[in-house]
């Protein structure tokens, strides 16, 4: 027997049929003498619902009864669950964040999980029950509800899996796993058996959203091994798990990103720290650099040129006129047109010939690249957004051939 | 300085319009110096559309899980609310039922509050903030979600007023408090500045559904003085408080309730008990039964006649035939066509004259009295429906001329 735990997001609760969907994958689940936990999100628009009710009574409300009112949504769907699985015969009981012994950090709206007192849920199993549990949210030191963030259902299911060595844990999605690249966008996508955890943390980075990075985070920390599937077809997903456990595939993906601005700044003056200055500045102002290109300029000056998601673009110009208060501001330039694509795979830190492969896939259908980065399992280059998904599709045939 | 527990129903935060302006009411209160605890229901039809979602998913849920989906009503109302006073500048905290202490049977959706823990609430209060507290909901000692039936926000904010020895509990309506008779349907009837516990629960069984009976009777127990009044007119309401504190009005009210059902047994032998097995078998049953007339009938039989809910009349009928399995059905006769009209006062036992009043009213105005029940404080006739809104105004202008 194994326990298992089943995540499900928003859009697999949306209605009343979806909620018996999940309803019967839990239920074959248990029916097979699995332990089951399933972890749910809110019902599909809930939280934006919630959201907007919020702001219009007060826009500037605290995040201490923004929580207390988005935990709402999911205490709506574990209950709904719970009632569809009655239906069917199983035995069940739904449990809100704090009833499965979510303690978390007091950041509301951002809360870290800190512990799960697991005495509740195993008692519960100890029952032979199936246990729903409300994804996202916890409670704090004070005991007020906190909520986790962005992609907190999948931090709270891969925290749940980890804190009782569960034997698996499953991330329902509306696709059937991870893929080679997009594939609402390149019909030679393939699916991937599997993945490792680096591999899956660099496709997430680059725009492939199917899991949130924090959730694949702590199951790389913790071992926690993670299957993405599809909870509409159910065929067997990707499943993503330590690198040692699979064999290393040269190439695991092919991903393409228009969310980057490119800023160059030009004419600096060309004396030790200059860079450092500028980046400390977008360090402290929380601004993520990417890839980042340092080269001579004129006369003993130097050009800097770097990478950032658009919605940055704006504050990291300031951070440069601060920093450098007497440059030109011609010579600070931002360019939201272009974007990244790149390769990722753990295997290709043994295989030289990766990069030029994908620069000649590039070359011979003619496009330009305008900066290159590479890491142990990755190479990006930054292109004009116009080419961006010639470029992926070139790449990707490049190393995936139709068969 | 006065602790003031205020609490406002589901029409009154209906929306964020409404919300914004219990807001300020409750802004109002605090600001000129008193402690305020605020306790509110869900908005609007939160609980219904909550409710048809469930049954759309499974009509037969269990109530723990009901009482799991329920409570996430208030959870939205209160953190609402709280955003609306915090946009007000008023230093406010939501606290969810099992946050505020509220200790509950373990009966899901009908629990009783057996304990309230005002550790925290205290503590709130010290900080010199207002709470807003989910009414209609607690804990039980299974650590799991119970809510508290039909007008449980009522009883919430009358036992938190007992716990708290709070100097005043106004339960806010879509009404300026209790009248003589229903305003919408009489237009002589007049507001009363008050009334006591024993008359309001007269009043609230006879139809006037304004305030929970549970919370009266809670009311009266901890001698928690209420106050009714209007979320949308700020002018005093009614107080209702303890005899002793107010002079004796002969008539407080009269009162109109067509959900009741008459139930005639004929021809019953004449032997002792008979009575008695019935309305035991009836009360097994949990049916209500309210006028009772005994009378012979022919050759040694008599006769029973009784009243209930119109919604126990078949149930009624039921137990009928179980009891006596040889009566002819035809001597079982079940009629829905009437209506029970009654004066409610506390002073009416010092004044013999009142019924006499009553039926020289209904008399005049050529309305048959079908049955007649009395007791200390309320005399009430039975007559036909179609009648009825007439029975009520000629004995309403009997007791309450126009000035």
């Amino acid at each position: 027997m194994s326990l298992i735990i089943q995540k499900f997001g928003g859009s697999s609760v949306a209605d009343a049929e979806r909620v018996m969907n999940v309803a019967n994958i839990v239920a074959n689940t248990y029916r097979e003498g699995n332990d089951v936990i399933v972890v749910v999100s809110a019902q599909g628009d809930t939280t934006d619902d919630l959201i907007a009710k919020a702001e219009e009574i007060n826009p500037r409300h605290s995040k201490r009864e923004m929580d207390q009112l988005l935990a709402a949504g999911e205490q709506i769907s574990i209950s709904l669950l719970a009632m569809a699985l009655e239906k069917l015969r199983i035995p069940v009981i739904s449990l809100l964040g704090w009833q499965a012994g979510f303690n978390t950090s007091s950041a509301y709206t951002m809360a870290r999980i800190k512990k799960i007192d697991t005495e509740r849920v195993r008692s519960e199993l100890d029952k032979n029950k199936v246990i729903v549990v409300a994804g996202f949210q916890g409670i704090n030191k004070y005991d007020d509800i906190t909520t986790l963030g962005r992609g907190g259902s999948d931090t709270s299911a891969v925290a749940l899996a980890a804190a009782l060595h569960a034997d698996k844990c499953q991330i329902f999605t509306d696709v059937e796993g991870i893929y080679t690249t997009d594939p609402r966008k390149v019909p030679g996508a393939k699916k991937l058996a599997e993945i490792t955890y680096d591999e899956m943390l660099e496709l997430a980075t680059l725009g492939a959203q199917v899991l949130n990075n924090r959730s694949v985070e702590m199951a790389k920390k913790y071992n926690v091994e993670l299957e993405v599937l599809s909870s509409l077809n159910p065929v067997p997903g990707t499943i993503v798990k330590e690198a040692a456990k699979m064999e290393k595939m040269l190439i695991r993906g092919v991903t393409k990103d228009t969310d980057v601005a490119r800023i160059s700044v030009l004419r600096l003056e060309d004396k030790p720290g200059v860079a450092f200055k500028l980046f400390d500045r977008l360090a402290a102002k929380k601004i993520n650099v990417d890839i980042i290109l340092q080269s001579a300029g004129r006369r003993g000056t130097k050009d800097i040129t770097f990478t950032v998601n658009e919605a940055n673009a704006e504050l990291a110009r300031e951070c440069i006129m601060d920093c450098f208060p007497d440059i030109d501001p011609e010579n600070v330039i931002v360019d939201k047109n272009i974007a990244k694509v790149s390769v990722v795979g753990a295997g290709m830190e043994t295989h030289p010939g990766t990069a030029s492969r994908m620069f000649d896939a590039l070359y011979s259908n003619a496009i330009n690249i305008d900066m290159i980065s590479t890491s142990e399992i990755k190479i990006s280059v930054l292109v004009e957004e116009e080419v961006a998904d010639k470029a992926l599709s070139a790449v990707h045939a490049e190393f995936f051939p139709e068969d």
